[in-house]
């Protein structure tokens, strides 16, 4: 049967649901199946349905190209088996650049082909917190140059986050303990509010799935509930465009638990509910312990690691986008990957961007009521997210996604990439009074000197070429943006 | 024939010279042999005689051990031979502690036990300017807080430094070329007085024996030549205490001209000419080419690397002590390995030595004349030196060599080490607000918050146990000591 004579209009890549009803007796999120196909001409996609509590039954479309889709569910209970219906795909409006996906390699574009530099942060628990508080962090990340933001999907049980969240992902019992076989609709309806209100933004939300920051049981959850919940959160929010996967946040410390051949099937869980195969990657706790990047179902390296002139062999022993999305935050508490100074993060993010990768912003400041941006949200106390912007502001003026200048003994001091003759040098605790390599060769250039810091752009007056010396202050934190003049003869 | 009724006082680690009229014809350089054995008790030490320029012959020994010494020579020419004579070693003077040794795997001492921290800085061709530049130099380091200087034996010949040298190592020719095989007696008598200079300041003589900066053939003798030359020096310059040798400066982009076993039968011929076993190590020029310093002739490990959080892994591969004498200059030339800010320098210095390791200072500022401190001396212009004296004397205030804390996830993000319960923690770019890792368990102490930039010791009130929270400023290049007080009950 047919849901309605007027079909309803979606724009491209954004989502499409339709309401059906169904049994609600049993456990609806074990026992029933339901699958729905999706064609546009020849195509066809499969996606999953779900159950969205109180004998509602969700079917979740994200479509990728406009025109008049036609659905037709299948189930294992009558009632949802069999439905059919009409989408109408309408080109996207303006700000909806479809999905971020990988790009000449090592970087980013949205599916409408818009360059996409990922500057993110981290607000681990932000949707735990209580409503004002979450409304807090929406409007600073309304005003902040962020990009993206790394959030768990489960509550969070750590150093400066020990409250009790407002509402939990799984049907709670009377003695406080969860059944983990219930996902409660109400949590996952939630979380997908937040993560709309994230795509208004133009903001990513790199969905990080496990975690062991946990006292609630969800980090311990039997294998096949692992398997049900993952299938459950992948259906239900891959029709998001904004979504991003991050498997796990520090994989490592729940390695006792959940080994790594459970990590290698979650992968595949996730790309089987995930017809649109948004970005998947997964984060390490100890340095030494990254997870193995060049497996097939990681789109993108994201790494915790300090050592940032580390960028290039990275991209080097994975051949994949890389995001330094932890090279410890901004703040003052006393575990030291919390307490880098402001001008040592965004240090750490130029070296990352001028090594061809990216990072992430992470801000951890004591405070009276124990409310860190990293953790929960709120504003920001700290100096480096400015400067995180203004780098922003010079990626996306550029002509495109950099790659690190050619190796040599230059580089590994000093940070240089660029995309063809435009050149960004990060000179970092280098303090050059002038400079003279990587220089882009056969064409006039002008040359800007940047102070990363003070967020100052000084155009030198005339023009270079590479057999000159460009003239630099001499003093630490500059960079030298370098712009070929076309049209201008060798 | 004994040379003197009443035998030549000198005392312990000095110098004792005898001077013995010989043969002048032909090449006395290369033709004649002359030894000595000197013997105190059971005790004896052979060394070589050289030439030393118009019918002279000397014998130096260095005395280890106060006493009635007596000597007798051979030689394949028989004015030399059988010569004997007697000198009383007296005990040394105040401020001579012998030479410098390797103590407790990864630190030095002197040879009369007196603790030794390496706080070197380079001046290269320092000894190759004219005459007045050459004693500003010396007026500098009398007052600077350096105890060793690197500097080679060549003339250099590199960028900022193209002047022709006062003095040339070897006979020069008509043509303007040299005679390999005859040293100029004038040279290393020049060489021996700034060693002597060097002493008399209580700092240590870094001398480095091949580089390849040179247009005067000194980087391509022939083998055979390389050892006589090798010989000579160390012949020449061991009897002084406080020479030190660095077998070569980047001996890697010599490499071709001198395969990797030639400088193994280098260090043969070091060894073999020198008694008293000085200090003997290797610089690299390329960041991954370190010399295997693990080799037995290697007494410590001498590294050019900016990336001095490594200082960990280094001691761990070597198993000796590691002096990164080149972790980049302080200075703003564009080349950059000589442009790092004073801040940066200070912060790359506690780096090391809150890790277990050492490093060495270097100053590279464009000057008008070309004189930049780090090849031909002068005068300090740079801000870190006086930082690092500041560090020297909190070292040499303390209770003895710094071992680093025990590994974990801690001091993989900042630098702590200890000396039993006194404990060193450098925080550098990290900026906690309060500390509690690797405090020394079961006893009280107290803690001196320091400023490594301001050069400030501030004791906070009251004294501390491992279980506290230690109240930290919250700012970067911050630094904090750990004195247990003794005597009190845990």
């Amino acid at each position: 049967m047919v849901e309605a004579e007027q079909p309803q209009k979606v724009e491209q890549w954004g989502t499409f649901e339709v309401a059906l009803g169904g049994p609600s007796r049993g456990n609806p999120f074990a026992e029933v199946e339901l699958k729905a196909q999706f064609t546009l001409g020849e195509r066809t996609v499969g996606v999953d349905g779900f159950y969205d509590g109180e004998g509602t039954y969700r079917v979740r479309f994200m479509p990728d190209a406009p025109g008049e889709w036609t659905y037709a569910t299948t189930s294992s209970q009558p009632e949802l088996d069999g439905r059919r219906g009409t989408l109408r795909c309408v080109p996207p409006s303006p700000g909806n650049h479809g999905p971020v996906r990988v790009a000449d390699t090592y970087h980013f574009r949205y599916a409408d082909g818009t360059p996409y530099y990922p500057f993110g942060t981290t607000c681990y628990a932000w949707i735990h917190q209580e409503e004002a508080l979450q409304e807090q962090t929406l409007e600073t990340l309304a005003s902040a140059p962020f990009n993206k933001v790394r959030m768990c999907v489960f509550p969070k049980d750590y150093v400066y986050n020990r409250n009790e969240p407002p509402r939990y992902p799984f049907v709670r019992l009377p003695d406080e303990t969860s059944d983990f076989d219930r996902p409660d609709p109400a949590f996952f309806r939630h979380l997908e509010r937040r993560v709309t209100d994230l795509l208004a933004l133009g903001i990513e939300a790199d969905l990080i799935l496990f975690h062991p920051y946990d006292r609630w049981g969800y980090s311990k959850m039997s294998a096949r509930q692992d398997f049900r919940y993952l299938r459950y959160v992948v259906t239900r929010l891959a029709p998001y465009r904004n979504v991003w996967w991050s498997m796990a946040n520090e994989y490592d410390f729940l390695l006792e638990r959940k080994p790594m051949e459970q990590w290698d099937l979650f992968f595949r869980i996730v790309g089987q509910h995930d017809p649109y195969g948004h970005l998947c990657s997964i984060h390490n706790g100890s340095l030494d312990m990254n997870y193995d990047h060049t497996r097939p179902w990681i789109s993108h390296v994201c790494i915790q690691n300090p050592d940032v002139k580390r960028a290039r062999a990275w991209r080097q022993a994975y051949g994949k986008p890389v995001i330094d999305d932890e090279c410890e935050y901004e703040g003052n508490i006393p575990l030291p990957w919390g307490n880098i100074s402001a001008r040592e993060l965004v240090h750490r993010t130029w070296v990352m961007v001028a090594n061809g990768g990216y990072a992430g912003h992470g801000e951890t400041y004591l405070h009276p009521q124990d409310i860190l941006w990293w953790s929960k949200g709120g504003i920001l106390h700290g100096e480096s997210w400015k400067r995180i912007g203004f780098l922003r502001e010079i990626m996306e003026s550029g002509p495109g996604p950099l790659e690190p200048l050619e190796e040599s003994w230059v580089w590994t001091r000093v940070s240089g990439a660029g995309h063809g003759d435009y050149r960004l040098i990060y000179f970092g605790e280098h303090q050059p009074g002038g400079w003279r390599f990587g220089l882009p060769r056969g064409v006039a250039f002008q040359a800007d000197v940047i102070d990363t810091w003070e967020m100052t752009i000084e155009t030198l007056p005339g023009t270079y070429r590479a057999e000159d010396e460009i003239p630099l202050p001499g003093r630490p934190w500059m960079a030298l943006r370098l712009r070929p003049l076309l049209g201008e003869a060798p």
